[in-house]
């Protein structure tokens, strides 16, 4: 079934449920990196583009758009075809055709789908769990957004290792269980994480997401903040997710970089 | 000058108030591993042995000490002969001459003075500075405890691999901002971070600590708690750290290690 859902900014969002459908991670993340004007975007495993769309409604709202001298523009790289015609469509509804592309490809290759060093920021939302980590009862399509069977996290670093121009970022959102082996991959890839910032589900609850944002050639040191708490105790959402929801960007995630 | 402070359980520790005087975060890292009975400890760089004597309350509180057929043994390794015969007072005078002992040593040669394989459990409270971060107007027995100038982290991940038996624990408190480098100097040298906690000033505040256990040959997957908060909104410390304080382990330190 095709459902529709409304974004922010009056962006309408087009999914198929029987695929994989967005959460708040992709939303967290679409609000975490600092967005420069002329910023070219990546966002590395698409699905239906929630990522790009609500990227472009931040940058839209922060008046980063609509500069024809310093173009922001968006590529959103989906493997699934299905996935990448829906994404396609909710794009050209939204008139965004001319700042938004999606283009079908496997992560694995993606270094040779663009030039080398195209691109100022990469964002991923990928399969959380390692492949024979957890059960795969699940239809493929679900299968391939939760679990690596269609890349790692060691082929989106490689990747965007390539895809990066020298201090551009990678702005991620994963598991806490997995922060050693993402530090170790970012630093054999070259890249420096300079933000990171847990989200727990409640002020007393474990972190269940970290975001972070690496910077490609970065030098040392990364700021850590408070975490993102998702749930007060009132057990409605906190203030600051209510705010994210509403366009505000999630701080935290400025790497202090001069675009 | 040396004074003479009250540590828990009736313990006292003497501290030349010229060299390098104990903080909150050797409390922290004192409370934080799961200790076992039988437990062999080293605490490298260990000054005038705060680590050490908290370390002992906390198991004797815990029933640990005083098993003839496990004993529970704890080495405090110090570069500086002062720091070490102070700390060997100590220890002395609380009456605990068989179950720590102080040895005079180089951090960076740890492996060549103890058996490999040794200790189940290393703590080290290190300096926090890289060499070159810093202003070093500080007298040299304070520069010592600051700055990498008399070992490097690698230096210890390095010799407590040498030094813990497989599944052994090294538990640490750091800076935040070294996060990544720790992450991958562990990697490197076989360790798994199992468990991560974050200290906060206060709730709002960026993290100042971060408190970790790693294990040699450990399998994947890291537990992070939520922060560690210092200061409550009455700057008053929160109750947390009242009961640390008091004899409490700090949560989140247990690896789920079978001992």
């Amino acid at each position: 079934m095709i459902r529709c859902d409304d974004l922010m900014n009056g962006y309408r969002i087009y999914q198929d449920t029987e695929m994989f459908c967005f959460g708040i991670d992709a939303v967290l993340l679409a609000h975490y990196p600092a967005l420069f004007s002329g910023d070219r975007v990546l966002d590395l495993g698409t699905g239906f583009a929630p990522i790009p769309l609500i990227l472009h409604a931040v940058a839209k709202k922060a008046g980063l758009t609509g500069q024809p001298e310093k173009p922001f523009h968006i590529t959103g790289l989906e493997i699934q075809e299905r996935a990448a015609e829906i994404a396609a469509r909710s794009v050209s509804e939204n008139g965004l055709a001319s700042e938004i592309t999606i283009t079908v490809g496997d992560i694995r290759k993606a270094g040779e789908l663009f030039a080398p060093a195209s691109f100022s920021l990469i964002t991923c939302n990928p399969p959380y769990m390692k492949k024979g980590a957890g059960l795969l009862s699940e239809a493929a399509a679900v299968a391939i957004a939760r679990t690596e069977i269609a890349c790692t996290l060691e082929d989106i670093v490689r990747e965007s290792a390539r895809l990066l121009k020298m201090w551009g970022r990678l702005a991620m959102i994963h598991r806490p269980e997995r922060l050693q082996e993402i530090c170790a991959l970012l630093l054999r890839y070259g890249f420096q994480m300079k933000t990171l910032r847990f989200v727990q589900p409640a002020r007393d609850k474990a972190p269940t997401m970290v975001l972070f944002t690496a910077v490609r050639g970065g030098g040392p040191g990364t700021k850590v903040s408070p975490p993102l708490i998702v749930y007060g105790e009132d057990h409605r959402y906190t203030e600051e997710i209510i705010r994210i929801y509403g366009g505000d960007t999630v701080s935290g995630g400025d790497t202090d970089r001069k675009p």
